[in-house]
């Protein structure tokens, strides 16, 4: 019987179907530590001086980010810190919140809570029931992410970050590419690729270094890195379109290795190709989304529950 | 009970989903003929005094091209003639064969068959025991689709015509953007887009009047015309990455009507966008297709079969 070998000899333990690398525990984390550094050098991240602040949720993306950031960091002069949002879901949030700190402590990296109920007066919990009173439908996680990124924005400028750094990683975008194609929302879809970052006033740049990491990866390597896997799934997750295309994907990927990658990389291209210019994108100038509205709806809905302020 | 209703008061026949409306048969067959004369005025797909070739398999997609187009031809100062490619496949082309001799008789347009063993010494039967007995595994479609296609182009040069117009429908074009996509082949993807039509020396313009009709259109109207549905399969066919993704295609759509006019409508943006500039795309010089090669792969096969002949 033979045992499958890496390259460096050590026993294998993954096997890379898309490239058809075999790999030890510690070639595999080496190698998706130098596709990380790869990513950010390649599409231009974080230049000298940056100082990053990390989106922390605990969930294994944004942990793997944390930790794989605070290793490349020596390499850049950069400063790091992460900031968790806690947006007051009980039996849910509390977990992320525990793994979210004791995560940071362990790698010796500032930590910040910053709370709805600090922000807007109401924890989404009060929110869904103050909506629910007005007999106004939320719609699962889009609200509740325009609420999450405003807040991500609003403690970046508070904390002095010049880059925020998000976990999506290449099966997030993957089917970001797939429901904008199905939308037919070039803009959107070309936005997604490689471009310049442009700098908004009163926007903190968003960079994504694990959008090219596939999800499996980033679990493998958060669980060799023996950080708990946070399982736990908010209440009000609703079944969105992003399920649906995240199945057809995966099975997609499981006959056609590598496909996740050449959605993802097709969109780089074009971004490329387009050097980033879609006409114009108007973005919301509250929540600083793309909308094609002054003030998207989403913020509109905001005002009428009396939780928007102009910023 | 209340009957369903199209708006000219007649009993409805057809709801389209991804529209909403609801027609009566009468309806429904001039609101698929008016898509495809909008098509054509769009794209520019025909300009005066163009001679069309219509590529006739028998099928239904060509049936309906064929009678839509010889409907529309009196609108424009065209002319019409159908070829048929007959590859030599027994117990299978007769049929079509006989279908689209009777169709074109009917509507009084001029007819020609075309033969793989006239024009390359070999039916396709003859073609896949030749490659057999030189240990050669052709493969299933794409081998004999290149042969067709590069005939019909013959053909076209040969009797005069300015343009070929082939039967693609919804369907197959955004089947065609999703396997693009799955490759990263972004250049054939905006290939596939509205663009202004290139003349390359030898090679006969190829438009596609029926890219906004869906498949299921199609096989109605036809059923509606009375023709008869070939439906016979080719016994060369093999289960293909297309058939995959028609099925994908076809439950997404189910879920989410719309999905395919999106996805053919964000393809045609972005050749607009790019103005069919997707860096230099180079063709095979024998074939015509798009190949990253002077010769393509299946043309140099050809060769090694001695069925090859420079153009």
């Amino acid at each position: 019987m033979t045992v499958m070998q890496c390259n460096c000899g050590r026993e294998a333990f993954y096997w890379r179907r898309h490239s058809g690398e075999v790999l030890c525990k510690k070639c595999f984390m080496k190698s998706v530590e130098r596709t990380v550094l790869r990513t950010i050098k390649r599409e231009g991240l974080f230049g000298p001086k940056d100082r990053i602040m990390v989106a922390l949720s605990g969930g294994k993306d944004s942990l793997a980010l944390l930790s794989i950031l605070s290793k490349i960091e020596r390499k850049y002069d950069t400063e790091i810190f992460a900031v968790t949002i806690d947006e007051g879901v009980r039996g849910y949030r509390e977990e992320g919140l525990n793994i979210a700190k004791r995560v940071a402590g362990e790698l010796g990296i500032e930590h910040r809570i910053v709370s709805f109920k600090e922000a807007y007066g109401n924890s989404l919990e009060e929110i869904y029931n103050l909506a629910s009173s007005k007999g106004i439908k939320l719609l699962g996680c889009t609200f509740c992410g325009v609420l999450r990124r405003r807040l991500i924005n609003e403690a970046a400028i508070k904390f002095g970050a010049t880059k925020v750094a998000t976990g999506h990683n290449l099966d997030d975008e993957a089917q970001t590419v797939f429901i904008n194609l199905m939308r037919g929302d070039v803009a959107r879809m070309i936005r997604l690729g490689t471009k310049p970052l442009k700098v908004r006033e009163g926007f903190v740049p968003r960079v994504k270094p694990l959008r090219y990491i596939p999800e499996k990866e980033i679990a493998i390597y958060v669980y060799l890195k023996g950080y708990p896997l946070y399982e736990r799934e908010c209440p009000y997750v609703r079944a969105s379109l992003r399920d649906e295309v995240r199945d057809i994907l995966n099975r997609i990927e499981q006959r056609h290795p590598g496909t996740k990658f050449s959605m993802v990389r097709s969109v780089d291209k074009l971004s490329k190709l387009l050097k980033g210019e879609v006409g114009e994108i108007k973005y919301c100038k509250r929540c600083g989304s793309p909308s094609g509205r002054e003030v998207c709806r989403m913020c509109e809905l905001l005002s009428i529950l009396g939780l928007s302020s102009e910023r």
